[in-house]
């Protein structure tokens, strides 16, 4: 666990929450972006080592609705970078819990990544995220 | 804003929670205090610049226990290091966000900290936190 790569948070408009995170508190724009398989746009904004990731959903199939239709906007998961998403998913099947990807998914940005059930994480909906190779850092 | 000094989640258990986070995901254990004027026990996990803080209500009258009973448990929190809470404050009220502490109390490790209201901020409640004068730097 080398670090929060993200913390998401389910918006229902962008906008309006970039007036605060942006125009308000000073974070600057990483990303933008649209990601059809996940029903979602996504912004990136950046903190320290981190990034508080805004979610609205683009379908109203998507996740991200279906959570702001139960609990209305708010935190929506917890992303951690680690350097082996295959070896972190077997330590947590071995102590039994639930993962919602048994082997690890490539993202929107190529990078590998994984989801934890929340119902044997208190709660938390986490995200596991593989760090980059090492020949593509900067 | 310097960083996000934690993530709180809101447990039942500490002891359950830390087998996840301490045992299975590898975290070290930063501190564990009771902390009496907010009715919880809370427990630090670091990772990377950040960390997990673990909040187990003490009182059922606490914001903690109410959020549980409420919501169950889950992400509660986020809390943000930045160089000056006040002017944290001032740039929020300003932009007409509403504030929990209009001023900035002292937390239990003598840090200046504020919370400002959900409501206003895209059901996130959000933690300001004061970054540690030089001389106690470490």
């Amino acid at each position: 666990m080398n670090k929060i790569a993200h913390v998401g948070v389910a918006v229902k408009d962008l906008d309006a929450a970039l007036a605060l995170f942006r125009d308000t508190l000073g974070l600057r724009v990483e990303y933008r972006r649209v990601v059809p398989d996940q029903g979602v746009e996504i912004v990136g904004l950046r903190v320290g080592e981190s990034e508080i990731e805004l979610l609205r959903p683009t379908s109203d199939a998507s996740t991200v609705a279906r959570f702001l239709e139960k609990r209305g906007e708010g935190i929506h998961h917890i992303c951690f970078e680690v350097d082996d998403v295959e070896a972190t998913l077997r330590a947590l099947e071995a102590h039994g819990y639930e993962l919602i990807d048994k082997t690890p998914r490539v993202g929107s940005d190529g990078r590998k990544l994984a989801f934890v059930h929340p119902k044997g994480t208190h709660g938390v909906l986490i995200e596991f995220y593989e760090k980059k190779p090492l020949a593509d850092s900067q």
